[in-house]
């Protein structure tokens, strides 16, 4: 018999029924429960057939995280969408799910209208008087959920992820982040991503408790974990920065923090110094992708603290830029073009297998990224001789700004929809505050001259805001390899050797 | 892609390979792959074909340790035997597994050799010059190893473990026990037992260290602690107690121990509370069985140390005799005889279900313990309105006398081929030193005077010693219910109250 995220939520209702659940609102494990089932069979009641998608526009709340079990608790798929994402992008993913219904926030109420004709209000959205529907039999490999993500083709991919998926994923994030029963799990990161998801499914299954910021900025965050006693939560580099430079913080409103991690990108060595002088507990890293149910590495609070400490060598204190090792429940390598495994020193992919791994592109072919088991997830790295990953480059082009993936091909789409624009090429550059910044060089045809912030507006309409580039560089022309491609990571030594 | 058991080796070899992974031997992880490569390539030369079973019946060892990898490398289904049976015992399983070779250490050469004509020393055999074999491909769910467990049918049971039954147990116990990449783990019990393969299978993902003591004595262990610095192990409750009783113990010489267990039952409270106060580390508690790939429940150092705390309720002290609550990665329930979740305090049969639950038993019908996929346990339970499991009955009438399963029918059948024997029944007695002592009521022939004495001699040629009943009770008939089955309860109470 398999697993199913069902199993999750079943054990700390069975085993911690009367305990705060959501600490916010005061609801218990039970309560919690009552909910997913009351909110399922209000899902049914409004036509749900089995395996149909549900798309999910919303900022953090409670009844998110709820939605996450009733909606495959009444036999739907989850979709949930990146609320910063444009219109046309959103379009897309609704379009392409083949989304039944629509469940948005208050916030999102009108866009969401715009996009769909079945939208439910989840602000307003009594479920008081339905009743639970009959037990859904799924196996283990069936749907729980899509998650777009940006894709090398300048559309969304819709990564599939089965029941077994999820909770093999959330069981590799208990082990690699030691989350414990007694945690106040902090959803800082915007729960429609698995970076909060993997945590969230985790700390569930564990028993632990739940807290939820509807975004981030300092003051709330700092206020939650004050007022609630929040222990572990995972934050990107940026809003670490953030934190730091902002004029509520003091790490004595910390304290009750046992355990934080960073992930999406290493953090810049001077921050994660005054990180690690800052918050008075323990700090690590994960590393992954939606594609794998999220952590393939970590860097565990021992090992920052052991790299970090005086007496560390050299070797050992590079490694606190390094993505970590592979984590228990899942194989990680790193492969060269023959899928040979690299010798340490050596770049090669990194490919990871395992039952955490994604079943595929919704509606897309991924026999491409998907070989013998093994997933390729185009970023670039090498190990050193104790196994520890440094990723050296996105083979996708894929640019981490303030936690966001940004693809380059995606922007460049949007470029090249200007007439004026001849030829575009976007790079990630170095940022104190972002990690990355989207910067983009252009060439403009002949006797063109539009300006930075016309290209800017124009790509307003077509995607998200934090994929629009933050600086531009205008040129004759792109260096190019003699096949003709544009070589970014010349562009990139350039930007590099500017600053 | 599924999981694999040798994904579980593979990964310390790739992080740590020059690491002290079996410490007494001073073998780092790459020499356990080589030895593992080889032993794989030199089983493939004597004939091993793919899916064919190899019995091992040794004591604890290195090379034990390396053949749980071996074997399934070479392609072959290990059959684990337990030495401490006798000689009719052991045939029946040879014969019953189909096991195409034994191999045995030196002890156990000449009894090998009287059950199969095929045996190889594990002592003497040197590998050196094979080679690797080519590489074997099989599913998640196919046969990694059949483990004999007493059965209530009088024979032995081959439980089949898959290659994700017993990865993901040793998951579950990853999760449960919160071993570390650090620890160095002694195999103190029995390596044929899944006791010691859950905590084994799982320290090795982690990249944990390996100690082996041949058998257990309080000597042998303390000396193992010592010299190599053990920081966790797993003892049933009898070892505790004859450690302490030692004149070689003192708490000193455990000084590297971190974290220790005991498991197969609770530890009677006096004794626990005597090994908390002269361990100077953490206890925790698991409980399962075979069939579930081991762990089903755990009591938690944390919780240990609560509950025996001076500011512990009644209620709560209590709790030191539980078997603790389900753990992460299994579903466990108490149901009545229709299947419905018993509430709190309710006796009803623990139930379990996900993907350690075992393929089913060999060339047997698994269908009466194997419903839905819930594995029906046989042990009777109720929980407290906390989920604490507390144990009252074993359905399946085993008795655990030192850590050993011992299945009264087993004993009774060999009582019964005594021709003086007109009835018994056989039940477990509270003992100090065992946990449960195998107690025979025995009712003789009309004119019969047979002693204990002449029983116990006639066991000992049909079952392990320490199957054969330690006291006996002679009377003139057994209590029955009015459908004539014996009432073991009766028996129990009267053996109580007489204590």
């Amino acid at each position: 018999m398999g697993r199913n995220v069902g199993e999750i939520l079943a054990r700390p209702c069975a085993l911690w029924p009367r305990k705060p659940a959501l600490v916010d609102q005061g609801r218990t494990w039970s309560e919690v429960q009552e909910h997913v089932e009351r909110d399922a069979g209000a899902l049914r009641e409004l036509g749900l057939g089995l395996g149909e998608r549900v798309a999910v526009i919303s900022r953090n709340s409670a009844r998110y995280f709820e939605l996450y079990f009733s909606i495959p608790r009444a036999g739907g798929v989850i979709v949930p969408l990146n609320h910063r994402l444009a219109k046309p992008e959103l379009e897309y993913c609704m379009k392409d799910s083949g989304s039944v219904m629509l469940l948005a926030d208050r916030e999102h109420l009108d866009l969401a209208s715009e996009i769909s004709n079945s939208v439910v209000c989840i602000d307003d959205w009594d479920t008081s008087t339905a009743s639970a529907p009959p037990a859904v039999e799924v196996s283990e490999d069936e749907l729980f959920g899509i998650f777009y993500t940006g894709g090398t083709t300048g559309q969304p991919k819709g990564v599939m992820l089965s029941h077994r998926n999820i909770c093999e994923g959330a069981i590799n994030v208990v082990i690699a982040m030691g989350y414990r029963e007694d945690d106040i799990y902090l959803h800082a990161g915007p729960m429609f991503h698995l970076a909060d998801g993997c945590g969230s499914f985790a700390t569930t299954w564990l028993g632990a408790s739940h807290v939820f910021i509807p975004g981030f900025s300092p003051e709330v965050l700092l206020d939650a974990v004050e007022s609630h006693g929040v222990t572990s939560m995972t934050l990107v580099p940026t809003m670490y920065a953030m934190l730091l430079e902002s004029p509520e913080f003091s790490t004595d409103r910390l304290k009750s923090l046992r355990r934080v991690f960073y992930s999406a990108s290493p953090m810049p060595p001077g921050l994660l110094e005054r990180v690690l002088d800052a918050f008075d507990c323990e700090i690590g890293q994960g590393y992954g992708m939606t594609e794998t149910s999220a952590r393939l590495t970590a860097l565990s609070p021992e090992e920052h603290q052991r790299f970090s400490s005086p007496g560390a060598t050299n070797l050992e204190r590079a490694r606190l830029a390094s993505a970590g090792r592979p984590i228990v429940g899942t194989e990680v390598r790193i492969v060269d073009e023959h899928g040979e495994i690299c010798p340490p020193g050596e770049v090669g992919e990194i490919v990871a297998r395992g039952p955490n791994v994604m079943m595929g592109y919704w509606g897309m072919d991924s026999t491409n990224v998907l070989r013998d088991g093994w997933m390729h997830t185009g970023d670039l790295a090498f190990t050193d001789d104790e196994g520890y990953v440094f990723i050296v480059d996105r083979s996708k082009d894929m640019i981490i700004s303030g936690g966001e993936n940004v693809y380059s091909v995606e922007v460049e789409s949007a470029l090249y929809s200007h007439p004026d624009v001849l030829e575009a090429a976007v790079i990630g550059v170095a940022d104190p505050k972002w990690g990355e910044r989207v910067h983009a060089v252009v060439v403009l045809r002949d006797g063109a001259a539009t300006t930075e912030d016309a290209l800017m507006n124009h790509c307003r309409a077509q995607i998200a805001g934090y994929k629009i580039p933050r600086s531009f560089e205008f040129r004759d022309s792109l260096p190019k390899s003699g096949a003709g491609k544009t070589l970014k990571r010349e562009l990139r030594l350039n930007v590099m050797s500017e600053q």
